[in-house]
């Protein structure tokens, strides 16, 4: 814990300096063109992210990318798959199987309701909140490794253009 | 084009202001401990960038997702399976699948030197030069669309935070 806390203490003074060393290219291998281009870096970053917080919840027996989607149906209980799948970034299509595999781990409920019979809405079950409340132990030590890499000071502002991306890009 | 280069003249001033507004919760939704995490923020980015670029990219014949891979083999030629997963953030096993793909369809070749046996090297065949071209007109308008909404002023310093967590993440 120690370590983590001295690591945070030191996040400002590291954020002044973003260093130059730090980028595609400085390892040898030419990159041509993705040395300079933001869809590249993006890439990179978030499969870099990705495997670091499968690591840091590898002794979770569930896919990292679900977290997610726990945390969306836990915040708002019966959301429809509609509404979940815009807010997650996935079409429909794409969030059947995942939402299968949640169904089947017996993690979320899928209920039609009377005033809306069309589409299913989603609720996490007991044992759901039991997984998502592991994995947000585990989410929360990733995100303050991310925090100390990106550095206090930098955060909103990074944060602001990837959500503009998110919400632009399309 | 003049929409284009209209747009690229806005890009400093735009760069000034990053809109509060742009954030996730914003929608309705509740994000929950999601709407601060740079985690999260980094997925949802690249999936709308992906989305965007493979949009871009849609009378291309092939998995935008391939299209780093042929840019790396295409600067370095001769590069080992090994250093190309190193350089393209994948452990080998997964990057298999996609380089048996881009062989089958005949746009890479594999051979083994005499000076290393041991591994593969890669180069690409006229058709992958081909279709390394056509991808890049794409992946250039992508570019300028996320230029845009990242703006001028901001890219770099975007970039090397993306890139340290690349490097320092894992």
């Amino acid at each position: 814990m120690m370590v983590g806390l001295d690591a945070e203490a030191r996040a400002p003074d590291e954020a002044e300096v973003i260093p130059d060393t730090v980028r595609f290219g400085n390892d040898g291998v030419d990159y041509g063109p993705l040395a300079h281009w933001a869809g590249f870096h993006l890439r990179m970053a978030q499969i870099a992210s990705f495997h670091a917080f499968a690591k840091e919840s590898q002794e979770v027996d569930l896919n990292p990318g679900r977290f997610a989607l726990l945390t969306l149906i836990d915040r708002n209980p019966g959301i429809s798959q509609t509404a979940l799948s815009k807010a997650y970034g996935r079409d429909k299509s794409t969030l059947t199987p995942a939402l299968n595999d949640l169904k089947r781990r017996g993690l979320i409920a899928r209920v039609r309701l009377a005033r809306d019979r069309r589409s299913y809405h989603l609720t996490l079950t007991p044992a759901g909140r039991a997984m998502l409340k592991r994995l947000t132990e585990c989410a929360v030590r990733h995100e303050r490794k991310l925090e100390r890499i990106i550095g206090a000071r930098e955060k909103a502002r990074f944060l602001r253009i990837l959500a503009k991306i998110a919400f632009q890009v399309g």
